[in-house]
């Protein structure tokens, strides 16, 4: 059973620390495709693949380092977070169901909450109620409002009620494949990187498969418009840029460049070369290493929302 | 050492022939990795991958099958042909030498002319004379033109030096990957795709990578600007596209779809997603199936012309 795991810590500054989290993935037995931090999100994006069961011991490994060398009570970031290690969604390859992912969000997260005595949180196709679907609602009043939200009776699915003192909380969840993507304006007005995530994004009446916050990236004297493709070859690519194009021209603004955080799966790709070249029955079987190497690893897999 | 040999045979109508040639090249033990046949053109490219020795005998039964079954006395489509069989590439894979494929490309046509009786003409990085590099030039004339050509003293590299009489000759050569990419235009008057095919290639003052032909497709009522990128991670599938785009406005005409002959190498598809995205820094490393399965098939081979 091959699966995606894509943990998301909140440590974007110190390689070392980053190496000894993603040592801790390579022990257990799991390939790490790519590490992608950034300074100002002061968070990294951990790209692992591997069978169903290996994952399990290299997420918890991973959880278990953050835990250890992260503190949050010090973290200064501009990419909301409540946990060191904030996020850990497993995503099903070459055809694992999804249901084997939630199974593995949920035993991953009984773990957690027993072994590292973090308040866990199951997202996404793992959710136990509707309101816990959404990473964001999940996350909302972030690890500085995450002891009162706990005293206010939001029980978590798994570990105490109470914050881990340096951790905070954990979000485990199962999904498809989404692209991370990110569109830099060329200004340093973080209000017009704002309104553009909100014009693009579903919750603002924007794109249905997008969801977006704008962010100021200090290092960079620039703003970025942060974004979640979480059908990307039903909302391409193509078709978010081309939108936050037309948003920032609104305000003068140009797009400057884009960054894709992590890996961009080949169907993704292809769905937005079909856009932006006009070839409408182009697909990953077009592309020479698809068709010599065989099926995608993802695109083919149930898409419960379809 | 893996090569990908592209034939192009003088037949897209037939379905039987088509089905017939591709036989010989599986019998011969290389994947056929597609067989892409247009009626107006009336012409097919087959997309055959595996080891270079096998390739050897896949490309000649390839070509002694076309011969047996193609007669040019009879052959009507709009793309130009001198041959039943009528360009054989090899394009080195997975770090294959580029020397290598020109020795294949040489034996080959040894072969075909002494067996065949076709006469030869190397081409690209086997061709033996400067003024044999470019297809167009070695084509020139066409098949109507051959048997004056020939008696004129233009003397093939192998073969005899008159036209075999229902199979005209062969081109038979090494280069690297490029990609065949056509773009329909919304107008059913060829004139204004050959002034854009001028417009955007090369020798016509365009883009140093492309080469194009203005095609009439009678079959779908439209015309089309037929193009050979020969640098596509140079001059990528986005940059000869928009500027066809902009040629094709100055008559009032859009591009109403475009389709890849054969494959796409994902190194090209990257290429054209960095601009296209404005992901400055995207690659093929950054494709998910890309970083699992592996280095990519073409793109870091030799460029005699970089």
């Amino acid at each position: 059973m091959l699966v995606e795991c894509v943990p998301n810590v909140s440590e974007g500054r110190r390689p070392d620390v980053l190496a000894a989290i993603r040592d801790q993935a390579s022990a257990a037995g799991v390939r790490v495709l790519g590490v992608s931090a950034d300074p100002d999100h002061h968070r990294a994006v951990l790209t692992l693949v591997g069978e169903g069961e290996r994952m399990l011991e290299a997420a918890f490994a991973v959880a278990a380092e953050a835990v250890r060398r992260i503190d949050l009570r010090h973290h200064r970031g501009v990419h909301p977070r409540f946990g060191a290690v904030d996020v850990i969604p497993f995503v099903p390859l070459a055809g694992t169901p999804m249901a084997y992912c939630v199974e593995l969000a949920r035993r991953l997260g009984a773990r957690l909450g027993a072994e590292l005595e973090l308040p866990v949180f199951l997202y996404e196709q793992a959710a136990t109620r509707p309101e816990r679907r959404n990473l964001a609602d999940v996350r909302r009043g972030q690890f500085e409002g995450l002891a009162a939200r706990l005293a206010g009776g939001d029980v978590p699915d798994f570990g105490p009620s109470s914050p881990h003192p340096s951790a905070g909380a954990v979000a485990v969840g199962a999904r498809g494949p989404l692209v991370a993507f990110n569109a830099m304006l060329g200004t340093a007005d973080v209000a017009i990187a704002r309104a553009v995530a909100r014009a693009v994004r579903a919750s603002g009446g924007g794109l249905a498969g997008v969801k977006a916050l704008g962010l100021a990236l200090p290092s960079r004297g620039t703003v970025q418009v942060s974004m979640n493709l979480v059908h990307p070859e039903r909302t391409t690519l193509w078709r978010a840029l081309e939108l936050v194009r037309r948003e920032a021209a609104r305000y003068g603004v140009a797009v400057t460049g884009t960054e894709i955080v992590g890996f961009v799966p080949l169907g993704a790709l292809a769905a937005a070369a079909r856009e932006f070249l006009q070839a409408h029955g182009f697909g990953p079987g077009d592309v020479l290493e698809q068709a010599y190497w065989g099926a995608p690893l993802t695109g083919a897999g149930p898409d419960p929302d379809a």
